[in-house]
């Protein structure tokens, strides 16, 4: 057993709380991981609100890091002391039906007892004065050590920075992959985004990458577009500026609508748009966004026998062991930035007023350092 | 100018009246057709009920049909009188946008005035009295002698009957290219398809040729269920029997759920039951039926999220130019059979009864042949 520094949420609407936690020695199968880096996503907060109709409290929030493995438990033989990993909130045994179909990313190996925040075994590693602290997302990262299945972590290039690889643990991949794994947009296509948070920045990037001719980038929040456009997007839209619905105002500036659409906000009304904005005869509209508990989307049927396709994606459907590595190393390559979402840094102390910064709309995303100073 | 005998729409709701109506020449780009024979669909009993709202009157109903090429107007190079043809409702121009994109068969070139009831120069080429009677999905079967334009005829294999091959213009081919078409059905796949009318049928042929494992059918008219068997279904399900929804029905029977569904009825309740048995993480949900003006889809988001696809086809998704006369040769070479599609044949004076064995669910096709006697 070892001491950690943890940000514990004790329930919901409360702020966190800094802590120190007693962490169990990782078990068979399981790792032990120094988090050196995490970023604070809207699925932290939104579990934190209490809206979450899945949330556990009291837990140990974060599902976004990087850091390096300490200790291994029995069995476990495809990570080693010292390896630099990404924890991995869906995780890939290759060995359950999902993993094996090859169609999906959606490994379920552990889903149960990791929505109960348990380990497989069903227990947790945490503890608080001899009192359970539930894990969250399988992965917990604001503490600095955890516990994580082997099955759990991408082992990546040992080169690259945790504190800004660690972003691709969620938000990054999840834009990224969406676009170049889910909806495989080509070279000279039209994209329209929704929602210029880090997933839809990330959507704009992997459209670039993808070669996109136009990509439109659609927020209320007008001081996304500078960034949006050094990114990428061709045109950057505010739905306020139109008496006209947005999707029919992106049909007519696109001659009939866009190739590809992106839901990156979580707003039923605007998963909508985004699908009736796509071109007829083929146009995809991919639902990233994870809506309010019991909303519903709707659409006349039309949409779809005129040969639109809607679909969603969670994690950018990009298989974590296998796949996340070859994300860092197009990031080493230089084929993308990530310097342009990280617009806070500070050290777990600070947390909570990264998600103050989150809740105002003044970061992208706030890196916390484990290593950094008050 | 020739005469024609033709079943005529006056007005919605009302019986269709046999009449001789003059047909005009064939202008440029237009081909004078003798209907040797037509199936009787669903979407004229639509039409003529009044619910659709972009249904006109005066009309010639009728678009599933097989004739022979009379006269070809100026221009006309890829039909020569002598051929034997299938009208298309959805033709294939090879220019637009849609039928350069190689992505959808839903040629535009000629929507516009086909929704109008008109050939492509606005006006009609049928007559009662000198008073203008509308074209119906750019095919009005219902008359002997009709006018198309050259797009919207696929020249096919002389040999094929046209009293069968007829309905490849229509249900036939939307179920069949909807599982091998839009779908792409693989060897071994679980396919459910709701609603057994003659599409819903077809689309149990299309997953049977596909090789698919387990084919589920699910009606609630029984007296359809032995013929789906013959044709391949593997279960036969009422959803009437089971007090729990039938998409948990189908998730239980499947482990999980489908691969593909198919909704061939156009009930908007049942299209989201089709999408919710589909199993996570890969399973598409395909909409053929066509449901009343104004009726909307609805589902969770986290169905999509959580790697379903909701689509759509139109005619199958088939190109009717290029694609049909090969669904001809399949059926020439006895890949399937629709025979068992073809419950009554009569003469175009027994029309009427044609579409009250359709409502008593009694039929599946009538043909209607004009050279048969009453």
């Amino acid at each position: 057993m070892i001491k950690s520094k943890a940000a514990i949420a004790w329930g919901p609407g409360q702020p966190l709380s800094i802590e120190e936690v007693d962490v169990m020695p990782p078990q068979a199968g399981e790792v032990l991981v120094r988090i050196v880096a995490t970023g604070v996503c809207h699925t932290d907060a939104f579990t934190l609100s209490g809206e979450d109709p899945e949330g556990i409290f009291p837990a140990i929030l974060g599902h976004e890091g990087g850091g390096v493995v300490e200790q291994v438990g029995e069995g476990v033989t495809s990570v080693a002391v010292g390896d630099h990993v990404v924890p991995l909130y869906t995780p890939e045994c290759g060995e359950c039906k999902f993993c094996k179909s090859g169609k999906t990313n959606l490994c379920q190996k552990i889903r149960e007892t990791q929505g109960k925040g348990l380990m497989p075994d069903g227990t947790t590693r945490f503890y608080k004065d001899g009192e359970p602290i539930f894990h969250y997302m399988g992965c917990s990262t604001f503490s600095e050590y955890t516990v994580l299945p082997e099955i759990a972590l991408a082992k990546v290039n040992k080169e690259a920075p945790l504190d800004e690889v660690c972003l691709l643990g969620c938000g990054v991949t999840t834009g990224m992959g969406a676009v170049m794994n889910t909806a495989k947009v080509e070279e000279g296509a039209t994209v329209a985004v929704f929602g210029l948070g880090g997933v839809g920045l990330s959507a704009i990037i992997g459209a670039a990458m993808a070669k996109a001719d136009r990509i439109i980038a659609i927020d209320i929040n007008e001081s996304k577009f500078d960034l949006a456009r050094k990114l990428g997007a061709t045109d950057c839209i505010n739905p306020k500026d139109y008496e006209k619905s947005i999707q029919e105002v992106i049909v007519e500036l696109t001659d009939g609508g866009v190739d590809y659409s992106f839901e990156c906000i979580g707003n039923v009304h605007t998963m909508r748009s985004a699908l009736e904005c796509c071109h007829k005869g083929w146009g995809e509209s991919v639902i990233i966004g994870v809506a309010g508990a019991g909303q519903e989307i709707a659409t006349r049927p039309f949409q779809l026998v005129t040969g639109r396709v809607w679909k969603g994606s969670a994690f950018g459907g990009v298989k974590g062991r296998s796949e996340l590595p070859g994300y860092v190393d197009r990031y080493m390559a230089g084929e993308f930035s990530l310097d342009d979402f990280i617009t806070h840094r500070m050290p777990l102390e600070s947390i909570n007023e990264a998600f103050d910064l989150m809740h105002e709309g003044k970061s992208i995303r706030t890196v916390i350092e484990y290593g950094k100073k008050d």
